[in-house]
């Protein structure tokens, strides 16, 4: 993914600052935009069909949610971005998806750009970047794509159960926000029971061809999600500091809650990033382990035989005169003393525990 | 555990925020209240059968510390803080048990989160979450289930010795809290203790098929430990620096106190948490000496044994003429010559010192 | 490099501060100087001939851009440096090639050191250094020798076409910043491909005799690039912050976003520096791997065959009376038992999987 | 000691705050208080039989020495404390050996402990607590048992040479400190030798049966001296920056003097510890080249022996017809085979530098 | 060294603070003072026989270096700094050459202590240390012996060249500073290279026997090395940010380049240091390849020739009945078994990829 994010910059390379292109793959994405205004009493639902309907909720008392899906519709973005007075740069940004989490304080309004994490289909993680702004009385939205963590927040804006409905636009960001994070424990759960998995695997010896480079993988998903998710916490932390109409004194005890929660998912990763390290330190054991166990099979084996094969050779020696060869029973007294050497050398090597 | 922590918050996911939701997994414990109210003079000591009652003990001019066990009971907790005018969050907070140690401090009252320490009938370290909500002339604290590290504290306050009666509500935080950081010494003492044993273990040789896997699960008890302990100094810092009339300055010496001894707990962790790892290192070491062992016996026998087994080789071929099979003394002058070389290299390991 | 880098700095060894000496070894370029003087209107583009046709530059109204290849020419430069008031030190730094990325606050000026990394044609990172000096309308820019990052910054120029030409010198200083910011992508891009190369080639086992050197190799430059990167995020940060009427306020904005691009750079190189730290974990294990294979090879080979040549010794012997020989069957007999023991060695050698 | 430590710390469990419990072990200790009480004229030096011959000097105008040790005698401690208006909490750290270094700033006096570092009788590093209490015109020491490092101190007192005798009792406390810094170079020192020790062991071969236990120790000792010295560098610190009239603003100087030792002596660990790190990586590596070159013994006398010994088998075989059996010097001319044999294998090894 | 520091630091122990006691081992070297005295248009240089001739120089309007050689002369030195107002401790830390490189402000002058390395004659790195106090008008510098890197700063003096003799005696101090920070360059290049040598000898595999050695020998160099550079940063930085007369504004630049300057070179040696740890590894890599090929000769020998003997062994039996020995081609028949096996064998390792 490392890569995916460089050659993603690399469509932008000498173009001028500003230029709002779309750095995503997914560009045949269609539009959608749904919006919500609200107050304590009422909640318009609305899907729009152009984004110029949107242009008439700016300004109103209500508080609106307006949420844009697909970042391909350039255009269409850069019209409400003109409309509600964005920086060049801030539209360059929502549509580069290869953004860090950051928030950018604006005189009218906050930018933040956050990863929101979720599971594809075939479990591995995807990032997605969703951008906010934060003006007088609304919140714009940005998503890539259609598909997001959003849908519990809906359904408690159209209810207006709780504090929902009856706060300023700076709860609603908040509620978004905190539905993102929340997804983040989700996430490091997977992690976690992955490193559980290769664990077991490397104790329990079933370990596949591929272990080094799963775990390896691993590793670096850790990174990645760690990357997603730690920018995070100074963003959380400017929003509680930031003095200015858009973030009300009282709304900042729940952004606190979001602090904290990510300061507790820092330390579930932190963690993990511990115990991949030593995962590698184990499977080495492991692998030494096996060796040693190898070399003792070998050893014994070589141990016992060749001393013996040594005095069979002896005795098949074609000199004139061995005396032993002409015992009576010379043959079975060998057998005796091949037995009794065969005895103590196991013996031996019980004593060292090597059996 | 990091997994079950991350598990039981996901019983909130899509929960709007300030949901007082029971995140543990004691559900059927019952209630349990129970009530200190005293001043210098008179202490009452009462269980209480109905949070109601508590209620009461709000704006008396005596201490209160009303203990209530079972966070199972949201609706009563939630009953508590309307009365005691606790912030949603704070609600949520208290009967959510994955909370890391942590200070709010509000306008009227100081909510605090503190991990207590304790040893489970199987050994294993539990750690138990402890809120504290220290108000005016009040200490609320909540616990999980029934028993704790407080039964000193109790005594000390039934018998009226020493400082405990003649100071305010803060000061009783403070010995509350010192009884659990006093408990944090006789968990890192078994952790030390455990380290020691596997380096017993690791050193004599002695170690059993599971070795790595233990080191690997101390480890992460040790991480646990410290996860639990470390934010705590930051709690009580804040604590020391609250500029309120609910911190009197005659009482942050105490506080000061409680401080220097986490710093105490927190090096030793981080020192067990250095052992450790040498733990694998030294592992490692003992293997390849063993290795290193058995490398050296089968060498041993091999070289003694290959060349002499060559020699009766030699002696066993069919050649027509061979003259020294028809020397007089043949066979016993090999004889000699073979003990010669066994003997020349035992001495030539000898001097490689592998025997 | 490191080595090259010291060994050009003992060029000046015994000089006296200030002395402007070229510490490159490109000594033999010819000088090239090129002027874009331009407002928002016209745009005169001009390759001069000589220093002293840069002088009028000076005070104009517009905005002048001297770009000057050719370091060797420190007279010239000198010059330049007079008559715009440049401290003998940085008229030192400019031409010592060896600088770290940085950024000297003067009264009239700015003077700031940049890498700019590109590759050269044998795929090897060059790291170029390029100075500016940004005064009151103008931006000086010098490079060691011809060919830079900078066509599309003059092609912008040339025609106009967005902010480019409305904008102060500030913005002009950002544009080429920019430009060299782009292309540090590209040259992590690269990093990050031969990471993976060697991964691939270390997991399929295909690893060149080499390999611990390549390692070594690109770890080195991955540290080089690091620090021509590195130190950079703290000029722009001193940009953002600086007070004097050379930096504008809107074009704060702007150096901010250098700023995120140069954390993200950051953050992928160090997110390289841990997966080239594992790489040689990686490529140990799997040596560790190989070995025990071939152990495992070893120990089967002799494990079977030592004890089956033991016994065909034994009918080798020639004692007097071995009764076994004058069995009937005596040979086939044996035959039954030996490939009766080989079946037994191989089932026990499946049985711990070392089949 | 670690758990040492943590064991005496447990004596206290359950007792509440301010209890002064003596937690060392050395209870049978007789009480020894010698006072030294002089000005730039005078000097009186007196052993004290009781406790109560020391309140005196409280108030006197002369600077006073008070030095008591044997700590197990907390009742006359508890009462020279009240005498000099200590805290309580401050008579408990007294005499709780197991206070890490540390200064309380209190109104009327500084509370400073001090761990003093000597050699026991068995080279093992001891750590003894020292406390000081500085007030107005005296200095108060508290040493769990007789014999220090102040000898050079009483000396230059009596004496009265240079500036001891003329200063206040800032002064004191830091040549009373200053012994106790001077003393860390002697046993910062041994720990050097040791790991030099160490190290010619491992690079000769001669390394014991327990080097990897005793590696262990030593990185131990180092952490534990680590911890008894890098908290005093902070002490020092804040009496340096200590304002009232306790320290003088011409003493502080020669607190600053202390702290370069104290930074030289912590820079003088941290390269210790790196030591003792390699010292593992390279007893590891000398452990795998000790195998290497067992492996090579084995090889090379494996692959010269045994095809010379599958070609002696092969003429003991008894087939009807084996013609070189029956070539007139069929044996002679075998034997010179072999020897090329023998030699071409010699000549291989050699050229693989195994030999 | 570590070692020798600390013994020298012996020297003074039970000596009162401010001792003047030379703790280095020249002491036979003789003294040896010049002095410079120069303003804009004239230079005194003079060879001083007493220290008292030193004494005129205080006060005088020119700039005045006097340049001590030989600290075993404490008591010239002692009369030196009574002269020139020295504090005690000043004096002491001047003969006191273990002394870290540091600065201390004083009212009338800034006393700074350097450590001047450069090459031995036997190609170690030594480590002089150097004090200078800079006062108003003079700067005194201290050296343990004759020979320095100031020759290049002398000759400037004399010649009057730049701006050597019009600038104050800050600036003298900065260009005797610079003298041995450009110096720095040089020792750390002979690092560098020692570091490529090695690597060299480790990939070709001409390693000596004293390797492990002498990398562990290397790292104690740059750390020592690292030792005397790395505080120097801090001093410089003081000097920049001292707020006195002693130090001229515009001199301040060029302190910041020899800052710059000691940037440069921190950074090589932590890039050295990086480069140093993973020749450990390195090293480790190779013996593990190493000895995976001996075992891979071993394992071919074994796994062709043991088969074959036991094929040999068979037909060496004397069973009355073999029917094999009596065909007629049967000894060739079995010749070709052989080469045919030995051949497969051949194949299989060749397939392996172990030949």
């Amino acid at each position: 993914m490392g890569k995916n994010r460089i050659k993603k910059h690399n469509k932008k390379l000498g173009k001028p600052p500003g230029s709002v292109i779309y750095t995503g793959n997914k560009s045949s994405k269609k539009l959608f935009i749904e919006a919500f205004d609200y107050n304590v009493e009422r909640c318009n639902e609305k899907e729009l069909t152009t984004i110029e309907e949107a242009f008439n909720f700016k300004g109103s008392d209500s508080v609106t949610w307006i949420n844009i899906n697909g970042l391909n519709h350039v255009e269409e973005i850069e019209k409400l971005g003109n409309h509600f007075n964005l920086h060049p740069l801030v539209l360059e940004d929502i549509v580069s998806i290869s953004q860090r989490p950051k928030i950018d304080e604006h005189e009218d309004y906050l930018f933040v750009v956050v990863k929101m994490l979720y599971h594809a289909n075939d479990e591995s993680i995807v990032a997605e970047q969703v951008s906010f702004v934060l003006g007088k009385g609304y919140v714009l939205s940005f998503q890539e794509s259609e598909g997001d963590v959003f849908d519990a927040v809906r359904e408690r804006i159209r209810q207006g159960k709780g504090r929902a409905r009856s706060m300023q636009a700076d709860y609603l960001l908040y509620i978004l926000m905190d539905a993102i994070v929340d997804h983040y424990f989700t996430i490091i759960e997977t992690l976690g029971e992955k490193i559980e998995d290769y664990e077991d695997a490397i104790f329990s010896g079933h370990v596949g061809k591929t272990i080094n480079k799963d775990i390896q993988d691993l590793k670096r998903e850790i990174l990645r999600v760690r990357r997603a998710i730690f920018p995070l916490r100074e963003v959380i932390n400017r929003i509680e500091k930031h003095e200015s109409p858009l973030i009300l004194k009282k709304t900042k005890t729940f952004y606190r809650d979001i602090y904290d929660h990510l300061i507790q998912v820092s330390e579930n990763i932190d963690i993990y990033r511990e115990m991949i390290w030593s995962l590698m330190d184990m499977y080495m054991t492991t692998i030494s382990n096996k060796m040693n166990e190898v070399m003792k099979v070998l050893t014994i084996m070589a141990s016992i035989f060749i001393p013996l094969t040594f005095i069979a050779g002896i005795y098949g020696m074609n000199f004139d005169y061995i005396p032993e060869l002409h015992y009576k029973n010379g043959y079975y007294i060998l057998w005796c003393v091949m037995i009794a050497m065969f005895l103590g050398m196991l013996y031996y090597f019980k004593r060292k525990k090597w059996l």
